[in-house]
């Protein structure tokens, strides 16, 4: 910004020159943008354009700016060496280049770069643009566009098992947006929240960040320990009952009930993260703890992250009948947290059957994905590992025999040949991170590169135990 | 959902006619709802369509169901006695009649329902899912896109004085999402946080959710009283320096330095709600008090809601270095919280000088309207008000003399005429709300409604005082 003082002795001109010359020099202004139009500057400066002009002709033919016929002014690109180089622009480079060097992502949030339905998600969007525009001027539902919420009501209902009416729906803009609307919710209660160990640092970090005590717990094969649940000061407990993250495994009916029955008897509240239950490649879906007693305390969250798109950013929140009271007294003053036009296009998605349709279409295309995967392991390191909580999902856990190997150095030797791992030890809190656990996300990648990246992984792990 | 039991002795095609027999009775499949087909639902039950067929034939012939050719099949519409409607449905009926009777929103909020930009906004739109459709398969950056920060950067160098890099700036989903944030940041410290005294209720909310102890302080002629501030123990002053709401004020530059020494000396932060300053009728532009103290502890927000639309949710803001180190230790793990196309496309129609231009168009349209409002006031209630805090902004302050009139009761004679007012009376706390003050919001308003609507407002008040 340029302040001109109409006080100072210095002429305007050379005030306005000597800021820009400063912006100019130390990178502020940076290479080859375009100057704001003579007229406009004036106008905003409330100064004669002559004054602008002359500052500009000045700088011109010192050669810090150049001219496009027609198109105004631009700032010269200077030798890196003469201008201070703000940090955003050397951060901004190092990133592209790390995301660059990256041949094979095996972190379990990718989804399929081709996947996405493009051409039918643009019809939804010119639709809600076209249809709504003048609905631009004010705020949307707080909770969520009605439309949408009636939507997702149909869908958890029909294919999750969840029983609610769309007054306890919330829209959300992500799974930790989610966490914060209920941590609010909650904390007046000094809630401990058990979690489970390994399992979802994101969620973890919402918790901790609203201060509430968190105690991890461990995961059997059935999922959350509930004797250790049970044996704790829990009275929030924070599961992926359909789909536990990392391990993959379901919890079985017997423990859901006795989950629901913990829940009910001592008064606490469940958080059932169902993130990504639509993509189950054997066997019939697994319904929804909350579809089970759906006038517990079950706080049901879902997303279109694992499915349609993280980066879109819409999720949602099913909140029990006893929480409601607690969020309109909290939450009656919030605007909503997701752009209209975005969720009226989801609507539309999924009233015309579009959503239905590419969650089968999905389901198959990474079912493959999931089998190729597990091929590729087969082939490749055979007798030295096995696969933990397959057949559902984008990723696997691969457990190496060989339990010397480290997981910095394995992740490290992964980095070298372009390869990324998300380090398992991310989801673990107390629990000693297994050495030799691998999450290998198949989300991501084709079948090609999926193969082509477990042979890399295992041949320079190979190699690494070779040398030693 | 439907939950069939393969191992009960109720044949399977009756479990399916009975449970959706139900769901329709209860009225939890809508009238005119589709069914899924028969392919579809075998398969999601691993049954055969035989199965199904033969449920929907039973239902079919009952009348519970009806088809279409070639759509198949699809809930009939009951008698609303015989269904248990559900809360929901009559919620989202109530919410309609009330906005159609609504025929003159007077809400400071509100944009002119003409003035979104539609055509380039789709043009942006497109090519951001067109150029981005790829990278809808991993989350974006965390604290937005850097395009997108970059432009912001930009724009608040050039028009706001704000001096910052782009690692400062985090792209928010409005305002009450980054006061989240701020809230986060700074509780640690156990902050009190003074609050203008009538002020916005809305961040008030944020920071009381937080359990964050609010001291709202009186706000003069020259906005927040810093006497008090100075007297209080408060550590946190959130303030709207350049406009301030809903008193319209602006700081003067002695008090904003004496400010800037209160945060600076007593290790204190300052929140900049920077909120509407493109909105300036006469006069050059307030600069940010940012800009003044760059280095200094100020948390600045600025916001798309004013100018662009509030339904889009966008906002951002800039954090001083200070709290860096908290931002990224909270919040590392955190996926962003704005939809990566809106993003790109809002980076677009900034970069292509779209923005600029649409800022200076509703600058104009905004400036009739506001011109048309006093013009109105001046005709219809003359001498028989005040007006505060015109000549920038989407409202102005309206002081009748007579203060024997209640809020409660103007706020309903208004609503009985079809004009919705937002009572002053929100914005304040401590502060004995002024009889006879009245918000007029006129942004989304024509110049025909908001004369017609002054009119009707002042007539009606008129009869009632005569009537008495």
């Amino acid at each position: 910004m340029l302040v001109l003082s109409h006080d100072s002795q210095v002429p305007l001109y050379t005030q306005l020159y000597s800021q820009i010359k400063g912006a100019i020099l130390s990178g502020r202004f940076a290479a080859d943008s375009r100057l704001p139009s003579v007229r406009d500057l004036a106008r905003q400066h409330l100064i004669s354009r002559n004054t602008v002009e002359n500052a500009y002709l000045e700088l011109y033919a010192e050669g810090y700016i150049y001219s496009k016929e027609r198109s105004g002014y631009f700032v010269s690109p200077l030798s890196p060496d003469d201008v201070l180089v703000s940090p955003p622009a050397r951060g901004a480079a190092r990133e592209t280049v790390q995301e660059t060097q990256c041949l094979f992502d095996f972190h379990p949030a990718r989804l399929d770069a081709e996947a996405f339905p493009e051409r039918i998600w643009r019809k939804c969007l010119l639709d809600a643009l076209h249809r709504g525009s003048r609905d631009l001027n004010h705020y949307s539902e707080a909770q969520g566009e009605g439309t949408l919420r009636g939507e997702i009501r149909k869908y958890l209902e029909q294919s999750r098992g969840v029983v609610c009416d769309i007054d306890q729906i919330v829209v959300c803009g992500g799974l930790q947006h989610g966490l914060d609307i209920v941590a609010h919710l909650l904390k007046d209660s000094r809630p401990v929240v058990a979690v489970e160990d390994p399992g979802y640092h994101l969620a973890r970090s919402v918790f901790a960040n609203h201060s509430l005590e968190v105690l991890p717990l461990p995961v059997l094969d059935e999922g959350l320990d509930l004797r250790a649940l049970q044996d704790s000061r829990s009275t929030v407990a924070y599961v992926t009952p359909s789909h536990q993250f990392p391990m993959g495994c379901v919890m079985p009916i017997a423990n859901r009930l006795k989950l629901l029955r913990w829940a009910r008897e001592g008064g606490n509240f469940i958080i059932e993260d169902d993130y990504d239950s639509e993509l189950r490649y054997h066997g019939r879906p697994i319904p929804s703890l909350q579809g089970l007693d759906p006038d517990g305390n079950i706080v049901y969250s879902g997303t279109f992250s694992k499915v349609l798109s993280p980066a879109l950013r819409v999720s949602y929140l099913v909140l029990p009948h006893s929480l409601l009271p607690a969020y309109r007294r909290l939450f009656s003053d919030y605007a909503p947290s997701v752009s209209v036009l975005e969720q009226r296009a989801l609507a539309q998605f999924m009233e015309q059957g579009h959503w239905e349709r590419h969650v089968r279409r999905v389901r198959t295309l990474y079912r493959k994905k999931h089998d190729a995967l597990l091929r590729a392991l087969a082939r490749h390191c055979g007798e030295r590992a096995s696969v933990i909580g397959q057949g559902a999902g984008l990723h696997v856990v691969v457990q190496l025999h060989d339990t010397a190997v480290k997981e910095e150095e394995l992740v490290a030797a992964a980095r070298h040949s372009g390869i990324k791992l998300f380090p398992f030890s991310t989801t673990c809190v107390n629990r000693k991170p297994e050495e030799g656990m691998v999450i290998l996300g198949f989300g991501g990648l084709s079948i090609d590169r999926i193969e082509e990246g477990v042979a890399l992984l295992f041949q320079s792990q190979q190699k690494r135990i070779s040398a030693e």
